[in-house]
Formats: structure tokens, sequence, C-alpha cells
């Protein structure tokens, strides 16, 4: 069995975000305080004990004190149930929580090349003690178990695949977009093969990504944007997902109807989505294809 | 009159730090959620409308989230009252929040020159459009009044000095300790000449640091410790508060007895620090010596 908790499901900026007055943010900030979301994330175990996050968001301090799970053990003056962080890319909204992760604790980071490159270009990464905190190259279709503090085996396996993307935005003009730019994850429970797929930022349901997703018993697939357009129509951006390398939810919910998913859970859900409303049209559309809307503090078994 | 809000109050790791169970982490994860506190961070405002960010600590999302008085504007889809951040020295606890101030908003940066070259070697920060979010150096004893993102004037007047500090820790065998990474403000209302000092962190009194504090009619100080070692006594560190740069309460309150000093609030305070439980002797101590211990959220007007 594996244990997962959506430690945050909105995308970058979150709702609210600081400065966005759209409906879904004023009201998240009065009336609604149950609209909140902090920026994605979640924490995977296989023993219930150790847990893995699957990026680490600016709100990753939050996301922390908010979840029992992940609070030290009693009695130790210095400890944490975090064992590692699992990087999909290297946006803002998926490391920078890395900083907040210092003060002396071991834990393992595993990332593509292409982002520890950006880790290590930025020497405000080195408030984690290399000899404390390994960085460790993924590499795509390389299944590799993730190790605990101790050395000893997490009894996780991950296999990463690269998924049509876009490379972290502000590297733009800099960097070229190459394959592990962006990655999709499969985990697996080694003791019984109970397994998810995490796909939080996915531009496109191409034959690769329709093929890893079959079957699959649950999925995390990406739910930024409900139409490619809504950034530009709310007048919030110039932007479309495209643009932005992220599917649209009416898009992906068809091409992905037949795919034979077990659960299928939206994240990185951006403040425009309206499918973030419960009751509008949009959430219905979702719910009745079979789509669930987390919210964070949200627990998964699998 | 300067209206000034205590976003956060504690030093880096804020209260409960993530991987910390010392007995005020504990208490606060628990049966005390009053002792929580996010990293240190103040508001100021010369007009009650735009307001200055006095560093972006990385809990700056929640922050803002939980002051009213930093929500977008009703009516506006994008929009924030706040103009700018003054940064007085180049940690994690003081920086990473610019990161979580993305999405198109035009403000400005205020630091030294060395705090400035830790966010131009660092790309991570391009998120900030340059274009948007201009980078202007702080020259210590060149007093300055922040624009607001219209070009008017804010009606602040901020002249910084250099504190006795230390260079950001993560850049330690790499760069030198010089003038200008740890910085001190005078702020001032340019209607009235109501002003403070921020001065959050600070190794020692020097006659210069108590000449700048004489008859300030409010300080804001160093409070990361009360004792110089108790990091190492209560086994949480191996290094002391003049190690990392700043001096202890212990020593801080008899050295600014017979300042003049009008109102005395403490900032950037770890939770090892004792005074932070409301009943001990420490925070009693502090109490009788005139020393306000801040909650986050707290009004000041000056």
């Amino acid at each position: 069995m594996l244990r997962i908790i959506v430690l945050g499901a909105a995308a970058g900026g979150g709702v609210p975000q600081w400065n966005c007055g759209c409906a879904v943010c004023s009201a998240a900030r009065n009336e609604q305080p149950e609209l909140r979301s902090t920026q994605a994330s979640v924490a995977v175990s296989a023993d219930g004990e150790h847990w893995f996050l699957i990026n680490a968001s600016p709100d990753i301090r939050q996301q922390i004190t908010d979840t029992p799970s992940l609070h030290p053990k009693g009695g130790k003056l210095r400890h944490s149930p975090i064992a590692g962080v699992i990087l999909t890319n290297g946006e803002v909204d998926a490391v920078a929580g890395l900083l907040s992760l210092r003060e002396g604790w071991p834990f393992e980071i595993h990332a593509h090349e292409r982002v520890l490159s950006i880790l290590k270009s930025n020497s405000i990464f080195n408030v984690l003690n290399p000899e404390l905190v390994k960085r460790i190259p993924i590499e795509a279709g390389a299944a590799f178990e993730p190790k605990l503090p101790d050395g000893s085996p997490s009894g996780l396996e991950i296999e990463a695949f690269e998924a049509p993307g876009k490379a972290a935005w502000y590297l733009e003009g800099i960097a070229d977009e190459q394959p592990g730019d962006t990655l999709g994850l499969v985990v697996r429970s080694k003791a019984d093969g109970d397994s998810f797929v995490f796909l939080a930022a996915c531009s496109m349901v191409t034959p690769d990504v329709a093929a890893r997703l079959r079957n699959a018993p649950l999925v995390f697939f990406d739910g930024t944007l409900w139409r490619d357009d809504e950034m530009i129509a709310q007048g919030l951006s110039r932007k479309t997902g495209q643009r932005m390398g992220h599917i649209a939810m009416e898009a992906a919910i068809p091409a992905l109807s037949d795919s034979g998913i077990g659960r299928k859970v939206f994240l990185h859900i951006n403040n425009s989505n309206p499918a973030l409303l419960p009751g509008s049209p949009e959430r219905e559309a979702a719910e009745a294809a079979g789509w669930l809307i987390p919210s964070d503090g949200m627990e998964i078994k699998q």
C-alpha cells in the first residue's frame, strides 16, 4: 500500500495569489476560505513513517506544519519524517521550497540533470549542505529506489519518463528546451506493486503519454487550466496554456476518457480555472467524467 | 504617521521549524498554536495605502494572505498595495520571498550592491521581470525616497547604515565579509518626521550602533537568541550567536538600557529563545526592561 497526501493542489501563485483580484482569489481571501490552496506538491510513503515529497513548493513550511504525518517524531530534538524530495521540473513552484528544508537534516534530492544544473548554478541552494543533502540524477527509464537517511531502502520504486512540456520560464532565452525539463513519474510500492502516475505538468496527451497512463490505478494529472485561452479571456495574462506547457482540462478529459485509469486526480490547478469552484459547470463536468479536484491535506491510499 | 505591521517575528526556520522537536516548536505545533510565528519581515506605509516590505521572508505568501492591508484593492484584476521591498541582508530568510512576488506586478527592490550581486548571480530571481521589478542599489549614508509603481513619491525617507554582522552563510568560504552585508535602516515619514530604526541582525552594540539608536522613538532590534550559547546548550547547533552574527538579548538589554529609545521591539526571534514563551523568566526580564516580543500581524503606529 502507498499513502499519498496532497500537500498542495494549486498552480504557481496558489489560491489566493498575492496580487490577484479574480473572483476565485477574492472569495478565497474573504467569504470562502475553503477555496484556499497552496502550491502543488504531494507526499508519498510506503511505510507510513518515512515520506518523500514530489516537488518542494514555496508553501512547504505551511504545508509541513499543517500535516501531522510530516512532523518530527516525539522526543527527538531534530527529526523529520521527510527522507527525500523528487523534483519533476525546475519551475519556482516546484523547487523554491528546498530553501526551507535547511537546518541540518539529511535527505536526498532526486532530479533530472537539467534541474540539478539549475540548483548547481544558483548558489542560494547551497544552504542545503551537500554533505547532508545528496543530489542524485534521475535518468528517464531507469527505475530507482530512493534511500532513507540511514541508507536503508524506502520500499518505493520510481521510474521517470520524459513528458511533453517546457523549460523553466526564468531560463527562457538562456537555455533551449530539452528532454528532461519536465518529468512524469511512476511510483510503486515494492512490497505489493501498488502504484500511481504523477504527471502534473504536461502539454499534450501524446501516444507515449497515453501509453504511460493506460490502466494506471491512480493518476495525478496537469489541471492548470480549464480552457487553453482562459487567462487571456479573463485579462490575467497574454499566455495560452500551450505556451506555458500545460494542456487544458477540457482537452485532457476526452483524451483520457477511454484510458482505463482507476482514479483520476487533477493537480496544479490555477486560480483562473473555474473547476476550482464547487458547483460550477466546469467542476460538474470534470466530476461527471470521473475526475477529482483535491483540496490541501487530502489523503489518498493506493 | 507611519503604520508598521509585523508580518513575521521569527528567525530563520520560523516557529515551528520543519525539523525541530524542541519544547517551543512542539508546543506551537500542538497545544499552543498561538506560539506560531513566521519568518521576520515588517511592512511599512506612510499613507496606509502603499506598503514597503522590509525583507521578503519565505513565508511571504502566507503573510500577505493573513494581512488585509496587503490584499489587492477591490475591483482590480491584478493589484497589490506592495510598492517595494527593502532588503537588509542576503540570507535566505530575508530574500527567498522575492520568488513569490512574481506574476507581473511592478515594484522596486532596494538593496546594497552586495545583496544585489547575490540576486544577479542566482538566475532563479529572474522570475521577477527586470522591466517591471527594478533593482536599486542602496548606499549606506545616502537617504532615498522609494517610489510608488507610478513613479510618484512614497512619502518615506530611508537611510541605511552598515551594521556589525556577517555575510549570508551559504556564501561562506566563497565571499569575504564586507561592509554592506548587513544593513540597519532609519525609516522616516517625510510629512511629519515620525521615524523608526530597523536593525534585526546585529552582532554587537558598537559605539556607532549605540549612536544610531540613541533617543530613537521606536527600534526593531535583533532578538535571535536569549543567550549566546543557547543553541549549543540545547543540543540544536554547534554555533554561537556571535558566530551567526547575532548579539544575545541578555547582552543587548543592558547595552541599550540607557539609550533613551521610546519603544523597543525584538524581531527575528529564534525558536530556541525562551523569551518566546509567555511567563518565562526570560520573557519577564525582557518585558521588565521595556522590550516587546511581538506576534505576527501586530500593528504599530509611529
